[in-house]
């Protein structure tokens, strides 16, 4: 048999087989004692999970939070209602265990692990961050590109082998940076081929007149290339290290097999990025949340994704994936543990 | 001084203890390392919490679910997909663990208490079940009031009493019942004043013909009384033991100082009733979901209520109730764990 041939009768018997499986998740989910389809979106979530895991009884025992922490060049030009000191000081904030995510996290029972990716300053070397800097922060990339493609590779490389990391199921990548609102809104941007107006926000609380100073120079930083950029450039030119280093987590945690609670407008910029450069990365998201960033609207449109929350969040930090990962577990315990009508003994709908 | 004056002074000054102490959790919130208002809705539920526990360190280590279990006469004309004696195979399903209700609890470190307010056929007596049975079953509704004064009265206090028991902060009220949607639909209309067709849907799955033929008997049920009636009389002429029981179980849980977390339509209707009953009741109040029952739509309106998910769920148990339960985890522990600027040496927003 020539091999093109061989190929496509591969090709169809494993699309028959997914198909065979899809049904079968379904099933074992209509047969819950329950009337059908009345747990709405968990059920969906559900079905998700039994994909990426290949098992009707899919399990979410770990999920482990990665904030990556980075500074922005462009935040010099004053973008952001904080001072660029403030991501080092956050740096501090997570290590101390104060900050949102490390207490949602703790409450949530999720594992916490924090990256400097390239905070502006001197090394710190401290228990519990993991030093991975690819540099001391970008350049501005209202005047240049933000780095070079061999940074942008390696702090793809690097997020990759994290997010890589075995030990969970399920990953929620954070990221704190000051100015790291308009290198996002710069970057959904030119991935989309959008005006970058149409993404920008107020970040972490800007006023109207700083708001109009920050489009100023969003609008003349995205004027120094072409509309629409392929993943790589776009990030090279208005990334940060933090967020192209959580795109590549997010190709690591997809690659092994991992669900991936994406956040807020930043995360899912960076999980845009990601499924540009690796498709299949898409079976792996999870939409945790709406944020209250405008942006995240067009972001959320172009991927079209339905979010599990809506709580007007807009702090980043993978606080919005953290709260999602409760119904993952949730629906898959759904999935796992329910009876089904004959083993319960519970009459059908006629 | 006489002792009106006096009254009112003491008033005056709880109000501007009040207003003092509100103050306080804001500025407590405000202060914590993350911009102004990032944390969306789940600042305005710490300070639901922060005011029900009258602390600005609240906790929320303990919840319970408690699902009550009964029949309605006004299943036996039709008015469900399923047939009456699910209820009973629902109680051995929740007893054996299997339910949706039991496994979501487990999973979200939720306790999970059982009882039987009044479902047909003989009792059962097993462990881990309270019987609490008010009858065999209400009337059916359609033709004569669903209960006594005397029965509504007794499953009012005896609701009372387990809502008020002792060792968690947080309750989540679930309910079974074949039929109970249809009684919710005429409770809420007879609370609210509003035509029993506004507030009626497929409950737990009903077609076209079965919808139909529920309004139809919803219809001629409701016309057996005025338009509005007070709570009490509205519980009476079409309630559900469990439902009643579920409406003074929210009255004696707010009295203990507890949070209580309000599922879907039924029990929704359940604690308008409670409401209406006992005014305070409303400040304890945590609307956890928005149910796909096209009714909870009116009951949630009316309450002047934003629930936290929208997850197109409509399975009642009490199951979009516990989903809330790690918001409100979450919430607490902002407030009670994480830093503020001044104790992190973060620099504030200029």
């Amino acid at each position: 048999m020539p091999e093109a041939t061989s190929k496509i009768g591969a090709h169809e018997s494993a699309s028959a087989a997914s198909a065979s499986f899809s049904r079968a998740i379904q099933d074992a989910i209509d047969q819950k004692t329950k009337p059908l389809g009345a747990l709405g979106r968990l059920e969906s979530l559900a079905a998700q999970i039994a994909q990426v895991q290949q098992t009707l009884k899919p399990t979410a025992e770990r999920c482990r939070l990665t904030v990556f922490a980075a500074d922005h060049g462009i935040a010099q030009a004053g973008v952001s209602a904080f001072p660029q000191e403030v991501t080092r000081q956050m740096l501090q904030n997570f290590l101390s265990g104060g900050a949102a995510a490390n207490v949602m996290a703790n409450t949530l029972g999720v594992e916490f692990a924090l990256v400097d990716a390239g905070v502006a300053g001197p090394a710190l070397r401290r228990p519990g961050l993991a030093s991975v800097r690819i540099d001391n922060g970008t350049h501005n990339s209202a005047k240049r590109p933000a780095m070079s493609t061999a940074q942008c590779r390696r702090a793809l490389r690097e997020g990759r082998a994290i997010g890589g990391e075995p030990g969970f199921e399920a990953a929620c990548f954070g990221e704190m940076g000051i100015g790291n609102t308009s290198s996002a809104s710069l970057v959904a941007a030119k991935l989309l081929g959008l005006p970058v107006g149409r993404l920008t926000g107020r970040g972490t609380g800007l006023d109207d007149a700083g708001l109009a100073r920050k489009r100023r120079i969003l609008e003349a930083a995205a004027a120094r290339t072409p509309a629409e950029l392929d993943p790589e450039s776009a990030l090279r030119e208005y990334g940060g290290f933090e967020t192209v280093m959580l795109a590549g987590a997010v190709m690591g945690a997809a690659e092994a097999g991992k669900l991936v609670l994406v956040d807020g407008f930043i995360a899912t910029v960076s999980a845009l990025a990601a499924r540009r450069l690796m498709p299949d990365v898409a079976h792996h998201l999870v939409f945790a949340h709406r944020s209250a960033e405008p942006g995240h609207d067009v972001v959320l449109e172009a991927m079209g994704a339905q979010p599990l929350l809506d709580l007007q969040l807009r702090l980043g930090e993978g606080t919005g994936a953290l709260l999602a990962w409760p119904l993952v577990q949730a629906a898959a315990a759904m999935l796992r543990d329910m009876a089904s009508f004959s083993s319960a003994g519970v009459s059908e709908q006629p």
